[in-house]
Parts: structure tokens; sequence; C-alpha cells
């Protein structure tokens, strides 16, 4: 078990990453705020609370009071966040309420909305259950919906109370799900993380057969480097926007498919090789680093194929959330390990980037193992 | 002009209260900013925009977007929200954009609210129009819309850059609505500002006759005094909740009633006179007191006759924000200039208090010269 310290400006918290957190939850939530308050509120998704609902509830003498919200971005909306609070309300959920947040990151990012403006705010602990949420939604207080406009539009940022990462979790998680949360690991690495790559690349084998001591590390680095970014730079006005490294691109690959063919991790790491490629061609990385990289996004593939057009993927860059004042803000790596924020990417470089990944096979390659 | 300054944990910025200030926004604006952002929104209502828009938009260089909010308490909605954070987006607002709140206390918490999760928070200033805006919910931060459960129960706190009161907006005031703003002063000057209950006893003629000099110096009061609660308790966690003197029971009166028939300033006129019997039968103030901060509140009336039942709005007590774990708070003057928070008011208390209040008649007390 390995514990961070998240300390930000507006507040200071552990993540905790580690086995069998779920059926221990009341203990140490009393732990955290001296003794449980009167309402506990559980925000959670039918198939998390299916499989982890019974050994969550064992720990709490009395039952706290769940809600749920349907699988899938669709649901990450105002609506459904209306019909959150109206719930609480009346359930007489009141200011000295706590809300946890019990399933992947799209209940992690309703949830922590939801517990940032029901009353004007009311504490939450972060409870993930996939391996994304672990190491990045549910570290940093950024939480969200969207509009029909675009991604994560309207939020806040609040920082929960706790954050309690089950690596147990991740045993019932798809393989697909595993794969693609990895690329936010994969991403660590290479802004800031030189032995986080090298381990990666090492141990893709444990990784990825769930090998909990492999699990925990490289969970725990991709939360502690989450972390160190985040306590310096709270609301994103500068460090924290090298935690967008392939996600320029990747929001216009999520807007460009309606958010419905690809896995965030997937268009993340899809971004990675577009923004390597800028990168490579801008020489903030050698030729070498760049085929190591994009080696390493696909040894923890196989991202799905794109069938887009440049145009289109392009053009899904103007709505970027980063972008201020129409600005088209880029995250590149400085060699491995480093990287830095640059406004002055053109649409040359732009295009020639996207179609070198539309290009791609998305096919993973083969482990170093299997090569020996 | 009076310049008042806000200095929360969170925030520092200017209060502004004098005449002319709308004429002269831009410039002020680029004063607090450094310049202009690329894209200023106005939030509105049609009247308001109808009545000061021209004026307004004359010291910007380029026109603000505007966008409008219908009046009235039944818009102060997450649908409303909902639309405004769309029409933002679609109008390509970015982090960098401003918003501008300019109306009334419904305009003031909306747009704030908005302004507080559109890309997970923008900056904004208010530019009330109504007494009740300027001397209370444009200062301090708090924001929120309303959920058919209770009235403000989803919201942020989110301090505006800075809130500029233009005396001027008040002459096209409703008579009415100048009145129910004036108790908001009535409350400031009971629980904080004995030389305020003094002056609006002595000058309760000028200030109803809008006399700007008179109306700058209850105004200028009400916000020193609100604004030097806010700076030592921005998140209402104890002295904030004085502020909440009379609201209680006129929460319960705004829920009782469905907030149709009263105003705001109204009912909290009423639910200072329960507060006040309260308070004269504990003997925190003296039957001389209660009779003299009684026959003030009058002196602003009239306040609309209550035709309700005590039980209704007893039971309508329970549901108040500012309970937290099922503990009914009161908030008690201790004299006049001073008050504190109890929570012990116990059923028989409230039940006599309230049927005090209902069997009182809300016609107004002659003007004090008109006794002479």
């Amino acid at each position: 078990m390995q514990t961070i310290c998240v300390k930000t400006a507006s507040a200071k918290y552990d993540v905790v990453a580690g086995s069998g957190l779920i059926g221990s939850l009341a203990p140490r939530i009393e732990r955290v705020c001296g003794k449980l308050p009167r309402r506990v509120f559980v925000l959670t998704s039918a198939p998390i609370w299916g499989l982890w609902g019974q050994a969550m509830q064992q720990s709490f003498s009395e039952p706290p009071i769940v809600m749920f919200l349907p699988p899938g971005e669709k649901h990450k909306t105002l609506a459904s966040v209306e019909g959150l609070l109206r719930e609480m309300a009346q359930a007489g959920g009141d200011r000295g309420s706590l809300l946890i947040a019990f399933g992947g990151g799209i209940v992690g990012d309703v949830g922590g909305f939801v517990a940032s403006i029901f009353m004007r705010g009311i504490p939450y602990i972060q409870v993930p259950t996939t391996f994304l949420a672990q190491v990045d939604s549910s570290v940093g207080g950024k939480t969200g919906v969207n509009l029909p406009e675009g991604k994560n539009l309207v939020g806040s940022f609040h920082q929960p109370l706790a954050v309690f990462a089950d690596i147990g979790a991740l045993e019932t998680l798809p393989e697909r799900e595993l794969r693609a949360g990895l690329m936010e690991s994969v991403k660590a690495g290479i802004i800031r993380d030189r032995a986080l790559v090298r381990f990666m690349e090492e141990h893709a084998e444990e990784v990825l057969g769930r090998d909990a001591k492999s699990l925990e590390k490289v969970i725990a680095a991709s939360i502690r480097m989450k972390a160190g970014v985040v306590n310096q730079d709270e609301r994103e006005s500068g460090l924290r926007m090298i935690l967008n490294f392939g996600h320029t691109v990747g929001h216009a690959l999520e807007q460009a498919t309606g958010y419905k063919t690809l896995l965030h991790g997937e268009v993340v790491g899809w971004g990675m090789v577009a923004a390597l490629y800028v990168a490579r061609e801008r020489g903030t990385i050698t030729r070498a680093q760049f085929s190591r990289l994009e080696k390493l996004i696909h040894l923890y593939g196989p991202l799905p194929a794109l069938k887009l057009r440049v145009n289109k993927v392009v053009a899904a860059t103007g709505g970027d959330k980063k972008n201020v004042g129409g600005v088209r803000r880029f995250v590149l790596p400085l060699g491995i390990g480093d990287a830095g924020v640059v406004e002055d990417v053109t649409a040359a470089e732009l295009e020639a980037a996207v179609g070198y990944m539309l290009g791609r096979r998305g096919e993973r390659t083969m482990l170093p193992s299997c090569e020996a």
C-alpha cells in the first residue's frame, strides 16, 4: 500500500493506492473526517455496485444512500447532475453530508461536480474503480460534465477529502479498459518520469497480466507524478497544462468520433503519437526517442484503427478548452521525462502530425519478451 | 462614491457604490483586469437592458455579447444555467472570457454560478441594479439556483472581480422593491451597526424619497457590514451565519407561499419580526429594544399581510439550508448592533414567534416626521 499526499492551495489530502481498501472504507473515512457524517451518499454505476457493492457496504454500520448513474459518456450531463442533486435534497442531504464517488472516471467527474455545487459544496471522497480513474481523474480535483457543444465544458475545481484506489477492483476491469488506462501512465512517464517509462517497457507482461505488485508500482508512480504537478498548479494556469500531453489531438478525436467508438485512454494514446510527431519534427525529441516512445504506446495497445479525414480532426482541435483567446496550445515532450507548452504549432505541422497518426496501424507491437 | 474592499481567503476585490458607474463600465473593468478580455458576456434581463443597456454599451468599443434571463424566481433553475452555458460555448467563450451580471439578485446569482462552472470557472463582475442586490447578494460570492425541493440548494462560492453598485439604477426601481431591499439594511443595522439603525430611523423620508446622498450612505454602510463579516468568514462556517438573521423564518415563508407572493426582503422583514420575538422572550433584547426595532421594520414597510397557518410555516423551517445534521439554527440579536447563533430554539418558542408574526398587521407605521 502506498500513500501519496496531494497539497494544493485549497486543500491537502491523501491518495491511498493498494489492496483491500473497498472493504475497509468506513473506518478509513472516519480517520479522515473524525467521525462518519450523519448522511453518506454513494454515487456509483449499477455494474460496479453489482460487483463491489456488498464488499463496500459491509464496513458501514448504517448503510449509505446509494445513487446510480447509468454507464456511458452520454449520461455525463447537467440533466444527470440535476437528478442527483434532487435525489440528495429529497433524502435530506445537508451541508454536513458526504458523497462517495465509487466507480470510473465518469462517476468521479459527475460525483465531484455534484458535491461541489450541492448546497454550495459538500465534502466528497473518490473511490475509483478503473485504472484510468485511479491514475488520473480521481486526483487533482477536476470535476465536470459535458455540453452538447463539447466535453467537460462545465465543472469546477473541488478537491476530494481523500482518494482510495483499490487495486483489487481492477480484477474485474475489462482488458480494453485496462490497456486504455495505461496510456495515462505512459503519458506520466513521458512528460515527467523516465524511470516509469523504463519500468513500463521492461514489465509490460506483468503489468498487463495484472500482477498486483507491478500494477501498484505503475499506479503509485502515475499518481505521484500527477500529485507533484497539481501541488504546484491546482488550477491549470501553467505547469498543470503538461498533463494535457496527447490531449489536444485526443480531444479532437473524441469530438470527431462523437465520443462513441474510442475510450479516453485510446484517444490519448493516438494523441500522444501525433504530439510526438510534432516534437520529432521540431527536434525537441530525437528520432530514436520518437521510435522508442511510439513503440511503448503500441506495446500497451492495440489502439483501435482510426478511419477519419485529416481535415475533420484538425478542425476539431479548434474547440479545445485549453485554448485561451484563440491560441492553439500544445504540449510537447522535451526528451523523455520532461515537457513544455507551446502556442505556435502551425496548421501545417498539425496536419502533418495528424496525417502521420491516421496512417499508422494501431496493432500492438510484440512484447519484448516475445521478441527474444 | 465609496469603495469598500472585500478580502476573503480566496480573493480580494472592490465594491464601488456611487452614481454614473454604468456609463463608465469598460474603463473601470480595464483598470481591474489590465485589459478587456477578448470576449465579454453580459447576462441581464430584458427590462433592465431596455432601461440601461444603451448607457452600458456606450463605454465598450466592441459591444459585449448580451444574454437574457427572463425575470422571476421561476427561471432561477439549472435549465436556465444550461441554456446560458451552451450560448457561451456556441459564441466561442473560453477560459479567458469575462461575464458581467447586470441586473437584480437573480441575474447576479445565476450569472455568478454560470461563471463559476463554465470551463471550471471564469472571472465575473457584478453590476447590481436593485437595492437588494446592491447591499446584499452581489457581495460575498454566493451564487446559485433553486431546485424544486428548495431555494438556493445548488450553487458555489465564487467571488467577483469587482462589484459596481450604481445608485442611478435605483431611479427606475419599483417602490415595493426598494422598500423590500431596505429590509436587508435594517438587518445590517440590527446585527452589526447601531449607527445605521439610528440613521435609518432618523432619515426614513430621505431614504424612501431616493435622496442620492442618503441612499449612498445606507448602501455603503450595508455593504461595509457585509464585507466585514465575509472577510472573516467566506464560507459561512461561523460568523457569516449572522447574516441569516430573519432568514430562518423568512425562507420558510418563501417556501410556504411558493416564492410567489412575497419579495425576498419582505419575508426577511417578517422573519426578523419573528426572530426579534424569540430574542425578546429569551431576554437577549429588552422589550424597549424589541418595540423600537419592530417599529423600524414597519417604517420601511408596508410588509404584505400574511395569510398562513402557524403549522405550515413551522414545518417549512425544517428544510432550511442552514440546518446541519437536523439542528435548527437561529440568529438572535444581542441588544442592537450585535447578534449570535443559537441551536436550541424549541418548537414551542418557534410556534409562539410565528404566531405573533402572523397576528401582526403589515401596515407601515407613520413616519416619525408625520407624528410630530
